[in-house]
């Protein structure tokens, strides 16, 4: 049994939540929220201690892990805080939005790098996951081509966008894990940004679409079509094409009906409406896999650096959106 | 190059007409039809010769064929007529809606019944030909479970049912000729017949829709599921289960788009409107089919004797249906 | 928060087990089985206490409800003690395999039949549920045909075969309740067994496949297609088709992934094993529906009497599938 | 009735006999091919005149309209021999390889150009049109996103790719018609070729695999993902996605079977091989709407300049592919 702190009770704190009621080997013992209020809505139906203070639940003695949920900014230094007090670590993406606060972290982890696991909960989706075991197992061949779709459901808020660091960094963070997860060495990245849906975006100096191509050192290419605005539900899909096929996972449905009337067939529901609902075996499976990593000892993946590379994306992404150039990584972007 | 003389020109024959213009085998070189103008409807643009007579197109000396698409009870007189003349007969379904006349046209072809094809399209139907082939080649193991269901977009005009024959012997004998094709030895037969759609159905002793269920000698049953009426076009659907897996032919869709909105996803057209959109491909496989045997001398199928022994199950379905029995078939249904 | 005690720890229990883990309103506090250990598997982990005798779970202070998934001959005699004892109960299908010990529990039960809910957990299905609201709704119109797929991955082993009580008794059941969920009034049955896969099944007298047809008093037939045996995995569809049009439950998949290769495309896993897999929806939601009902004071649905008119069509359809006829239903068998 | 001169003989040709069959308002009198017999093995069947001479069957007397399936090079001037002798054109694609001939052509046409149709047959396939048709009509609302699939079975022989004028001029030069035919006017374009699959590709200078992007002048960005191997069949996909929604394109599959057993479910039949199995139903469009327009004077469309703006976003994607930079264009690409 795996005791967790979770810092932070907002929307992504919920969904952690329900993945903690269904897991057997993991109990919420504390949540911390600096928003009177906020922790014991979460605390109180998990049987949880609820507190305005971080550092009291990370250094608890009944704590074996901790959960990092709380605004980006927070992050590097609760990952620091968690590190110190010797707990396990797992972290809501991204590390940060400055490479150069992500650097001093990892400075300062000095070697403990490996207590940190980064919360890319799409690499635990029951369709994404076994996609990526068949291919490691060969049944596609080499891959080729990575298509990616990734659209949400509609435009997040004003204030949201101000301090998001950008669709690259917030959205397709994402998208570039997971084209990751398949292609770990990037060497180069272009992208397309798109204005079209909500004209405070542009005010903001964000995309509100946009299409990004990768290309890996093995020659593979990959792509990445977001939107910030989709009608029918949160758009999510994969395919992994190679030398001997392909593997497509299509968008998942609410149930498994289909209408038929006088003007269609074959009609369904929309798609879930966000990731809340659509990656919620994700979530638990996510949780699952750091529980048994602790457990083992085995590494904890993706890891810190994971979080690194997937940052080194977005900020390729950004520039070559903006300047029209094809941006060549400076460095291998291999796990170190 | 097989020469045909069609025999009717109503709407079936418009069907089989396309068949000719797109086959390099066929030609076309007269059309019979006793209602003044209606031969020349089809005639004019095939190129062929228009007559009120049928004897006339049959006994022609540039004819080596005959289609007959006239009304059912002129059917046993035509086939007669063209095997009299030497002609090979490629005949609409059922032979009769007399089980006795169907029994003297035997007796009177005294043993040339092997000039006449009789017209179950739906054999060529390139998915149900799919599935037959591929369940012939052991795909499924042994069959056990044959499921159809056939449901017209609507109910047929009050004048058409009076003269019908009953929706056994003029929509299910389709089907049962279908169950036949991967069974052929039917020994038992049951009916629930239903009056749920058009009262004038139900006033004029027929059904209007109906579940039947024929056991197979070899221990599989089969079920029919038909409606005379489909908000959503015609549907028509087969899958042979066995002991080694299934295979299931989809309804035909008009193209392969889907609509995604607000509220649904995955939305395609309704289905093809009747049978003449569904089974073009169908009466094309048809006719190509039968020139092939001629041809090559080969067997002329579905022969007719199948063509007896749909009628044979139309009448069993009938008697089940009213009297609430199981039908023993008296003798084996096997081909002769 | 409603107590509960479990009594039997067999298979269906484990499946129970796991909608306890997640449903924060359930707790679990007792679990009863007269095989020593066998209680303990399921308690342990559960936080419950474990005992050999049910009377003790059932009369527990800390319990305010029973789920039954004991042997069926013993249902009848726990219903009784656990409503005796002022409980609410869950009891697994069916109540009894004899329809005399049925109606003696109605007796003993003198009025107080509704603190008793059937598990018909199909009803919760997220799909059927989702179709059964659309209908009631009035999409389809009025219902006119109803066609279910049930095929079982496996025979059963030797044994359980031979105190099954037959295959309808104890796999059609569901499918009967199913039936009834959208048609309630079923008034003529008939049935057709099929002895197909295992000789020990004919052996015993039972049969392993069987197409049994139902017609409601308004018109409707019903079709439930069954097998005891399916390579591709549990076979569970469900079409409900009206004068407006149709609702499809596909079967569920694992994953929402397809391959694609040289011999095939959009190839998908095979489906889920068997029902623990693919009712584990089901099951949650059924034990959440009781919750609810036993809270609010609400009806609990399905209803005693709805397990026993599953259980008169079970009869009715064996004595069809026996005569060869249709089996006329004595008395409406509405709910009481 | 239109009567034609088909120039050339190859495989492209033997896809339009097959139209010329079926169509009934067509007629193909004339069959030209420089190579010995290439004319005769098309003319025969279709009871039209074989010669080795284009320009006699050009200028034949009884020719309407002249359809241009020669080889590339030769296009121009096989174009502007036939508006000089006052027939109408159908060409296939590309027009040229070299722009600097494409403008030659233009001013040699000195305003003929509207005599001559583009054979972008795509256009004319069931499924994009119709999501052409009802984009058109507002049913996405704007459009923001083109994502187009297009993988070839295998790759061309080297000598094949020698003299096509690389992927992009070669195979793209459709998918950028088909983005065209959505998003007339394309503002920037970048790409990413790839080479993984043959060798003798990369030494010929060529791509075998690529990725472009193209910005709409309205914001609307398009992604072209084209391989030229693809172990199940000719992948030929489109979704149009706008504010108000998305229609896509699935693949087309030969039959509607999908087959079911131990290890799979839902499994279809790998797509149909290539283009000319893909797209018959496109190329008997197509023909049609060319003698509809002729018919009718209406325009034909797609025109020269549809071909030439095709041939400058090959360019441009060539361009991009090789720098790395996304290439402006310079004026308007919209239609003069």
């Amino acid at each position: 049994m795996l005791r967790f702190a979770m810092l932070g009770a907002g929307r992504i704190a919920g969904a952690h939540a329900r993945s903690f009621t269904a897991n057997p080997d993991a109990e919420l013992r504390w949540v911390a929220d600096p928003v009177p209020g906020a922790a014991e809505r979460i605390a109180g139906p998990a049987g949880a201690r609820a507190t305005l203070d971080a550092r009291q639940a990370i250094e608890a003695d009944d704590v074996d892990a901790v959960l990092v949920c709380s605004p980006t900014p927070t992050h590097v230094d609760m990952i620091l805080a968690a590190v110190e007090a010797g707990k396990a670590v797992l972290c809501e993406k991204p590390i940060d939005l400055s490479m150069s606060r992500v650097d001093e972290l990892l400075t300062a982890l000095d070697g403990r790098e490996a207590r940190v696991m980064m919360g890319f909960n799409r690499r635990f989706d029951p369709s994404f996951a076994d996609i990526h075991a068949r291919v490691t197992a060969g049944e596609v061949g080499s891959v080729e081509q990575v298509v990616i779709v990734s659209r949400d459901p509609a435009a997040p808020p004003r204030e949201y966008v101000a301090s998001s660091g950008g669709i690259f960094r917030d959205m397709t963070i994402h998208d570039f894990d997971m084209v990751r997860f398949f292609l770990p060495e990037i060497v180069e990245v272009s992208a397309s940004g798109q204005n079209v849906i909500e004209p405070f975006i542009a005010e903001a100096g964000d995309f509100d679409g946009a299409v990004t191509t990768l290309r890996a050192a093995n020659g593979a290419v990959a792509t990445i079509i977001n939107s910030r605005r989709c009608t029918f539900g949160y758009d999510q899909r994969l395919e992994v094409f190679g030398s001997l096929g392909m593997l497509q996972a299509a968008n998942v449905l609410p149930n498994s009906v289909r209408s038929f009337g006088t003007d269609h067939a074959e009609k369904t529901a929309p798609y879930p409406n966000f990731f809340l609902e659509r990656y919620v075996d994700a979530y638990a499976g996510e949780l699952a896999a750091f529980i048994e990593a602790v457990r083992t000892g085995g590494p904890l993946s993706p890891s810190l650096e994971d979080g690194r590379q997937a940052l080194v994306l977005a900020e390729a992404a950004e520039k070559a959106a903006r300047s029209g150039r094809t941006v060549t990584l400076p460095a291998p972007t291999t796990v170190k």
